[in-house]
């Protein structure tokens, strides 16, 4: 048999027997797109089994992630830290072969795919990512950024429109270095694809700007290796490779239908299979000669070792760069880091500006920004809304050539990184955005932040929520937070966003009440390396809330103000938490309610799910037992009770088409409304 | 001045007026699209303005809705109850010309729109269900459903990603009947769109299998005409028409930039381009001959009279068929439809099945569609698992000329509808799904429904979000809804989705434990008219729960259990509530208690949302004061605190890849540690 079919053949038995074993699991796509893996891991994928974490190494990713069992297969083989007994673990508890890939259980996973269309989408922020570093680090005779991203995808993928979006973005991105192979085997879950599916999916990326090899063979390793090749040569655009194959090849009975996609061959097909493929070993067992066919060890460890001297090299030339790109790479932040944070916080209270509190992240982003050159900012086309771009981040574009435009003074210096454009215009494209920033943030060198309307979050939300699973720092600047955006009415009116969003476990909510909580939000979101961030923002002005201190504001919620503060030397009767927009309300009635001799404490909340990670003490000194707690927050009510309110003033409907003032009043967003509210629950308790 | 361009400046004057009186809208499109409009509006939609309800009207879409002038002046100006005192009052409260079209707030508005990409999605809908309501229900002489559907779309639609989803769609359906127009003015909010917006449209929908024409210049009347002409020849493919305009036109400063967007021209511009148009009319005046020339009712009334003639006849010649049509139109239930609902429920009851939700519902379903033939379900690409389809379903499909294929006995009645496929494989394309069945539920004839993953709700959860905004009866399926799912893990595991979805307002969320809750789901959602519904269903087995009887289910909480049935007469120390596949735990953990004389109260919850509607009385008759009450369920805690829980056993963090059974295991859902809760709750007490 030929080295290539038994290297593939290897990949079909071990999914297979995997699959069987765990009697669940993918064994179609595996099994369908084994000769197109001998290809692009046996000839080109530059990576080393020793070091997963090689700066330089290509990145990989399976899109169609059911499909794991592929990647499994690949990293044992090529000698990952993923022995066979993992495999034989297959979908077992705290096994490192987890049903989907997962980053961070398995070396070599670069992401977690499943949903379909965001591997894809993070493939094309991974070549971004290296593309923008490319630009700013290398120099003459020292390329340390030079790499490829590899996709593999099938039609699932291709159908969603994600898809649309981030192949849309690679296109006028000209991200030459993203090679995808499509593996076009017709099938998909319901069967095969041409009633529901009918898409030239070559002329749709052509369309896009991309340069699209095939239909090849995808059993044909030569044919797919010519294709990669010639992808490999593409100087400004993105290559789709389409790779005609049968789903579940090797299985007599199972290959070509949907019944291979999603379930396990059954023992008799396992034992059919083995004998079409003339594949006479025991399960998980795998010939030693495949094993050193496939063994990457050896070549990886001699392609980073030359890729270290050239790094050494590349230090002694520019050793302020090489350290610089150290530091990026490993997301640390930069020294300064705690003073650029205190400075714009307390430079925020100095000043006490009544902005609305997207302009206050303005503020804030223009100091942190200019001190962290790995931010790289966007918009969803929103950007004089969202105020996402500052005055060190101009817009990012690329040339004819598809090369990044440098700064005016990009070309200035040896020693500093080039200067490129740090805001990404997104287009109307939120999910592929927020999908997008997940890979840029996989591949490091940047935190990427990126802003939409609240509402819109809709759009993007499994994409948060897969960051928040694998634990990235991604910053989601979430303007127009409430019906304070006023006219534009219900469908942008934002009600149970806020929420909704704090139900995503490990996503930190920020919902500041002016311009140093603003700061301090933006700082926790910078530090949060292994959480992704929402920042939840009004479109309306908000004046600054006078506190007396601004260390606890990180903490989530503190005692923003005392009865005392309003002249009213008692004791506490009850305590009005409130967020963002809504805390000058809490602020007033406190003011109110004083004057009749009530006294209230007020508790700003900007981020419950930072104080919900605070000690039991902390909590019970903002949060003291046995007074009453009144929650004041334009949006549904519900997520409040679990602070033990006794009343929540919030809106559990849709909001109206109509100047913002009008609303407040409508909804009952008044001083004097939660003033009653307050005086309510007191006359409850007597 | 030409007759069209007259009809235009109206246009443009009305929506610069406005948005001027509001300083707040968005002027370009509308003064862009108004040449587009006077030819589509002033030649061929089909229409009444004194019936916007007549079932044979042609449907128009204003996808980019925030151009909402454009069809409030359209309505204005042709004869709707929609007179200039509302459009002087745009985007004030209550008035009848929101910030963005809203269905049901203003006459001839079709869909709402705003969040991009839905309206389009909603226009593929509508032109399906013209299609299929075409086949089954016209006869030889007898064309009574025979209209287009016109959708206007700018590139924001464009860019999004469910553009792509709907547009495959509409390729694969061969909606011959829809036309797009495209408003290709090359402006985006963040300026001029080809930094970031470079696709070949025309090529791309080519690709989907679309007709295309154009680019047109969408200034010239009489071009945009032969356009539309040529579009409504199309035997078997949708249209594309794209537009080459200039946003803003008109304005001598502010035509062909992104200022034009969405914020008013200002006084002076208003000025500067009254007398650029050599409009010389005050604010909000049209001169009558204008207004004559615009005038749609006489045309409109004699097209429906018309209609209404052919009806007639047909109501003569297919007497059943023509009553059947009109029921299926109000969106009226069968008359035997309670008895449908009983007999489920009953049966349900009697067999006492042990089954996975998701068969459960699909036991349910057989019932439901053999009596419903209005049902159209689907599944996106996951049909054997969300086991959406019946034997009453048949997939549908096209032939080769665009028709409905029909069933084997289609053609055999001329007095019964015509037997279409009713379950629609949608492809891996979850928003689209959603956003199509909204469209569908807009135009009448059929109640949608569709499945998917719970976790994939994410993907479509904007549009979940506009049907229930828009009050339109459409039933999700998510099956797989916890970590019940088992190997597939975490990307794969719902923990947050059963609360998020709960905090949609007007959407009704189900969680049924066995077979006859699911039926009772099945039939609300049903009969939700105005509401849209979830429900979530197991993939694992789930064991008939015991009942006394089924009429207490619909109310959306009911006791299950009381400490009787388990041998112990006592009253309950302790309310257990639960949900979906986590009733039977508390069930056993209410055996468990007995046996140790703690006398617990099991309340089912299939539905909070239903439940919240009831009477204080009967929530104080299943949840009593005084009695401490510990929820139970796969899912986020933080929704519970709202019924005044003393503990949750929830999840709040990510599942994990493992057999479920494991699972429940390590994330504590054993009788076992219910049991543990309760006695927790009880000690704390004393």
């Amino acid at each position: 048999m030929a080295k290539e079919l038994q290297m593939a053949n290897a990949i079909r038995a071990l999914a297979m027997d995997a699959v069987q074993q765990a009697n669940s699991g993918h064994p179609g796509a595996p099994m369908g797109m084994a000769d197109i893996a001998v290809a692009l891991w046996g000839s080109y994928l530059k990576h080393n089994p020793r070091d997963p974490h090689w700066p330089d190494r290509d990145r990989f990713v399976l899109s169609n992630g059911h499909g794991s069992m592929l990647i499994y297969a690949l990293l044992h083989l090529t000698g990952y830290d993923l022995p066979i007994g993992e495999l034989k673990n297959f979908r077992q508890l705290h096994s490192k072969t987890a049903g989907h890939p997962e980053v961070g259980v398995t070396p070599g996973v670069e992401t977690t795919t499943g949903p379909l269309g965001q591997g894809l989408t993070n493939a094309v922020g991974m070549a971004l990512a290296e593309k923008l570093l490319a630009t700013e680090f290398n120099r003459k005779g020292h390329h340390v950024v030079d790499h490829h991203t590899y996709v593999f995808m099938g039609d699932g993928c291709l159908m969603e429109g994600i898809s649309h979006e981030a192949c849309a973005l690679a296109g006028a991105w000209k991200l030459n270095k993203l090679i995808a192979v499509y593996d076009d085997n017709g099938i998909s879950i319901d069967g095969q694809v041409t009633p529901w599916f009918i898409d030239d999916t070559p002329a749709r990326f052509k369309a896009y700007g991309w340069h699209v090899i095939g239909p090849v063979d995808g059993h044909d390793v030569a044919a797919v290796n010519r294709a990669i090749a010639d992808a490999r040569i593409s100087a400004d655009k993105p290559t789709l490779i389409v790779a005609k194959t049968h789903i579940g090849k090797g299985s007599p009975n199972r290959a070509n239908t949907a019944k291979a996609h999603g379930e396990a061959l059954g023992i008799e097909e396992v034992k059919l299979t083995r004998e079409a493929m003339g594949w006479t070993h025991e399960p998980f067992v795998v010939p030693q000669e495949v094993y050193a066919d496939w063994d990457a060890k050896a070549k990886g460890a001699a392609a980073q070792a030359e890729w270290n001297q050239r790094f050494a090299a590349y230090t002694k030339a520019h050793p302020e760069l090489a350290a610089e790109f150290t530091r990026r790479m490993k997301g640390e932040l930069p020294k300064n880091f705690a003073q650029v944070a205190v400075d714009a916080a307390v430079a925020a209270h100095a000043k006490a500006e009544t902005v609305a509190s997207r302009k206050a992240s303005q503020i804030a982003l223009e100091a942190f920004t200019a001190a962290l050159p790995e931010m790289l900012g966007g918009s969803a086309d929103l950007t004089g809304s969202n105020l996402t771009n500052t005055k060190s981040t101009a817009p990012l574009r690329f040339d004819l050539a598809g090369d990044v435009k440098l700064g005016e003074d990009g070309n200035g210096s040896e020693d500093a990184p080039r200067r490129i454009g740090r805001h990404i215009n997104y287009g109307v494209r939120e999910f592929g955005m927020a999908a997008v920033m997940n890979g840029v943030a996989l591949h490091g060198g940047y935190i990427p932040y990126g802003g939409t309307f609240l509402t819109f979050s809709d759009y993007s939300r499994n994409a948060i929520r897969m960051a928040a699973l694998m634990k990235k720092r991604v910053i989601h600047v979430f303007t127009h937070d409430s019906i304070g955006l006023g006219e534009d009415g219900p469908t942008h009116q934002s009600i149970e966003h806020a929420a909704s969003l704090r139900l995503i476990p490990n996503l930190d909510v920020w919902r500041p009440c002016d311009t140093a909580e603003t700061a301090v939000a933006w700082a926790v979101a910078l530090q949060n390396a292994n959480r992704p961030t929402a920042l939840l923002l009004s479109r309306q002005n908000l004046p600054y809330a006078p506190k007396a201190g601004l260390e606890d504001i990180s903490k989530g919620a503190y005692v923003l103000a005392e009865p005392g503060e309003v002249g009213l030397n008692k004791k506490p009767q009850a305590v009005i938490i409130a967020t963002g927009s809504e805390v000058q309300l809490a602020l007033k009635a406190q003011e109110q309610l004083a004057a009749q001799q009530i006294a209230v404490r007020v508790v700003s909340m900007p981020s419950n799910t930072a104080f919900d990670r605070q000690s039991a003490a902390y909590k019970t000194s903002v949060l003291p037992a046995g007074i009453p707690r009144i929650a004041v927050e334009m949006g549904v009510s519900d997520g409040w009770w679990k602070y033990g309110c006794a009343a929540v003033v919030g809106i559990d409907t849709y909001g109206e088409s109509a100047p913002a003032n009008v609303l407040f009043k409508l909804f009952g967003f008044t001083p004097e409304n939660v003033a009653d509210t307050v005086r309510a629950v007191l006359s409850r308790m007597h």
